[in-house]
């Protein structure tokens, strides 16, 4: 048609090759979406649980996504430096993620939150960010998870200072004003016998969902497992250095550690499969 | 933290001021959940009114766009062009529209597929185009309408051949083959004795949504129609010029149309707040 | 060779069509260069022509410029809204004029300062902004030709009290501090006897540069002329409106004026290529 | 004034942190431009000088740029990958340095053409690309110089055969058509009895600039060197592993090579300097 020429208004937006692919997803006004339905402060595990459901899914679809981290109304997908998924267009990277991200949180709401009905729909935003290398990458990580350390040691003390302290917000607020680490340890310790280290890991750290391997009916098989690590520590990333590899003969290592929900949801499906 | 500095290396998106902004989504391979959820064929009314009813949340929220089109599995938004919202940045704008879409896509699902559950939740691509001038913008949109006229005429034709005429497929296809507009009118008209005229418009046109006001209860109030209207006319942007003047004392046109479900949504809910 | 994947990390940078495109140079660091070759203050004629003529020779190359205005040690070319010049790629656009700029400036410097020689190089920056409408095109112009009127009075203002009335720099600024043009009008006239506006034009409001019809020889010829109107009243408008125009068989206007040394130029460069 | 809305329409073009910037200038029309001043085919030492020294004035004033190569009418140049010239804008960068070149070829067109008047001021298109790793910028440079090889090799071939072979420019194509590297050697030592390993490093492999330290008058000393190393070899990589090295301390090697022309005029500006 003679219209058609609009077409070409549309620009191309690929990004660097060989250099890591971001996507970090961050829920719209959340701190009201999470009132508007009652979410436990400071964590509300269901929560959370759905939100790391959303992100599996997410990874289920898209083999190029190696490492992903979660914490509170946030996700960030990590795309390997040598995708060529949607020949590295940026907008539809970003948008089908999105997109299948927040369908899924939604289709997925009633799995965790089972009485409690969604009272509309939730949203979130999303932006691609580049890293040239792998220690910008890895220090992506690192901030995302120094991000829920700290957020979540004000937020745990701030918290128990008003359920429990009976304080109110801006007392608890006060309180907590000028106080580093120690001392937010320290109220939690000495006035509520709390020991922060026993606070669930999840809560400290948020979740890692990266891809291993299984030994599952005799036969190696390819999962999501979702970990709470301490991406802090190089320990992590020595053991993991396989993550970034990019190789083409490459092996995921074996996973050693507890069958989580998520795990469970993809040996019952390899099961299904052999059954069918 | 010393992690921080990573946040440097997000880029400035923002869009060229004083332009038509056009945010287009499409269903990720909509032919596999269109089969997957036996829509009708060539049109089926519970998918198109969900995308109705999901674009119109979007607008409800939004109220820089001034005009939304829809049909098959696409809906295009278009932001005022001195719209400032999200300081013009294009991923937020994007993703925004496109989370909140694709989750008002589940969510309200239920409301029109009575009693077809939702298999598993789509996604939906997005892109931003920016349009100069209000003649690119009128042509985008006349783009988008021939679009549905061409699919649609073709497709109805098609699947009449198949569903009617107990063509195959490939026989439909290659009987459509070298045809023009004229033929298919033809084919419809003189084996079917179809007129393709008489098709409901929404299947011929697609769907519009605009801002206009309405008397109700003796008030003035803003609402968002869906209509059908031919946009590929002169007749509708001489009618609605108002839409694309960005004067801040501008006044919707009265609506002046059927009350339609989308429209009834917006009344009652004005009745509701009148109560409480 | 197994080199060349690198390639394809240069992008496209195609630009948004049916934009004017505007290109402005700014001489770096040309205080100090003014300095050092002596240009007369506030206003060296030599340097203002020598800006002129590089910018002629860039007119003279790329017919897709429509206007072009300088003043000080700046020049801005605007390029034709549906200009397809080296596919609108940005930095081909932007690095040849900037170049065929600089290299003229140096080659054509002996013209203009015919016993000073050039001591160094020079060089320019440059930046490529887009303007959808014609109203911001026209704006940016009078932005451009409003900076001159208010650089140039306080130039003229400040330069007269120090050369003329004595003063030191610091002494001048002071004076200057606070007061508006029509201050400065009054210590020019009062104390110096000079009237503004007997101020040479091309020192008021920089140059013009921009394309018309002249007879010379009976015959109509194109040339470009360098004029020295008022941009900020709409009389500069209406006369040029086909400036802005892109109709393909539009003409220039006739033009009015003397004949200039560029004007000349281009007679003498016609009348050469008859006799040969 | 009320006009300076217009300068929003600047956009921010920062580049990606962390990565290396090349940009690459090369001569429009070249070809024309060689035959209008009757350059020496293939290579013109004259031009080559020029293009070197407009390339040394550029690393002269931007001690950013870490490396340089420079053939036939291109140059490159390596910015550090932690540069934060212009705040890492990208039209910025480019046009200045696309100026200076520009504007030094033509400055000292008559130290290297001293009886050849300059006809016309040549201009240099430019691009900037960034490489994200050291391996990608390697192999940009490998590829640039690999172009110098393949292409001297066949032009040298090419002149030979219609300067000393009689044979029409049609004819030599013809007669190089499907030869290989091995055949084009060949042709030069059986022939004419060249033996191509003996054509002057800068025509087989181009220049490279870089900055090393030089004792002179018993203190070290910056300066920078051309050279013609082979850098598709590993021994060049090794050798010079610390220009890419973005250490603070990091300290030039020694350079142990001739003092050619754009070294001599560093050592006597330093003498100049002394004695002033
Ligand atoms: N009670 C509760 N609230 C949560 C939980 N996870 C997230 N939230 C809420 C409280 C946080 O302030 C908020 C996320 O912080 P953000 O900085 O993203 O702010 P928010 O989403 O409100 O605004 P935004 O639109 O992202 O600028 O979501 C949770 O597990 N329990
Ligand atoms: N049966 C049926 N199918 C529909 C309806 N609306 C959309 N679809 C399906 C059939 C269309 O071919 C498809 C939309 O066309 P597209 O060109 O967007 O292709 P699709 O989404 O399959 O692939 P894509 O990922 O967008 O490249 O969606 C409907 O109302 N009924
Ligand atoms: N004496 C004299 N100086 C002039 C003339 N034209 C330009 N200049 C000098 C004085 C101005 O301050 C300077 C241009 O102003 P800019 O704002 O562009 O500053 P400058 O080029 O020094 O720095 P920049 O690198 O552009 O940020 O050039 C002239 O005709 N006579
Ligand atoms: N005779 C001669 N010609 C040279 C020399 N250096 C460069 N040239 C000419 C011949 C080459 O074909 C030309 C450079 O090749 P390009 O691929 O850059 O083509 P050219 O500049 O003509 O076109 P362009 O505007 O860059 O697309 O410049 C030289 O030393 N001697
Ligand atoms: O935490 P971020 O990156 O989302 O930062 P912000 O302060 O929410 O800003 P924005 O979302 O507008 O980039
Ligand atoms: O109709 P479009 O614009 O989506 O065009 P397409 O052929 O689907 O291409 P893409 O979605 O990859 O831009
Ligand atoms: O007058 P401009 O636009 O050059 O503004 P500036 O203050 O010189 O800033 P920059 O040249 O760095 O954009
Ligand atoms: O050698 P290049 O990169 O300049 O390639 P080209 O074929 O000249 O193309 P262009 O200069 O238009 O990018
Ligand atoms: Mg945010
Ligand atoms: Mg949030
Ligand atoms: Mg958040
Ligand atoms: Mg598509
Ligand atoms: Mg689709
Ligand atoms: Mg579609
Ligand atoms: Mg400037
Ligand atoms: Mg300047
Ligand atoms: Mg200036
Ligand atoms: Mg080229
Ligand atoms: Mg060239
Ligand atoms: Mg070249």
């Amino acid at each position: 048609s003679s219209f058609e020429y609009v077409k070409k208004f549309e620009h191309d937006d690929s990004l660097l090759p060989n250099t890591w692919i971001v996507i970090r997803l961050d829920g719209k006004c959340f701190h009201k979406f999470a009132d508007d339905h009652n979410f436990t402060k400071p964590n509300d595990l269901r929560a959370l649980k759905l939100m790391n459901y959303a992100a599996y899914t997410v990874l289920k679809e898209y083999s190029d996504i190696l490492l992903s981290f979660g914490q509170s109304d946030e996700y960030s997908f990590v795309l390997r430096k040598d995708s060529c998924l949607y020949k590295r267009r940026s907008a539809k990277l970003l948008t089908t993620i999105n997109s299948k991200f927040s369908s899924s949180y939604v289709f997925y709401w009633n799995k965790f939150f089972e009485h409690l009905p969604l009272k509309y729909p939730p949203c979130f935003d999303g932006r691609i960010v580049l890293y040239p290398c792998d220690e910008n990458l890895i220090d992506y990580m690192k901030w995302r998870q120094a991000d829920v350390h700290i957020n979540n040691l004000y937020n745990t003390t701030f918290w128990t200072l008003i359920l429990k302290g009976q304080l109110t917000p801006v007392q608890a607020e006060k309180r907590l004003s000028g106080t580093v680490s120690a001392d937010k340890n320290e109220i939690l310790f000495q006035e509520f016998n709390m020991n922060y280290n026993n606070e669930p890991e999840i809560f400290k750290r948020g979740t890692i969902l990266l891809r291993k391997s299984l030994l599952h009916n005799k036969v190696n098989k390819s999962i999501i497992v979702d970990v709470h690590d301490d991406m802090l520590k190089d320990k992590f990333w020595k053991e993991n250095i396989y993550i970034l590899s990019v190789k083409k003969s490459k092996q995921n290592l074996m996973y050693k550690g507890p069958t989580t929900e998520i795990i469970e949801d993809q040996l019952s499906k390899y099961e299904n499969h052999l059954e069918a």
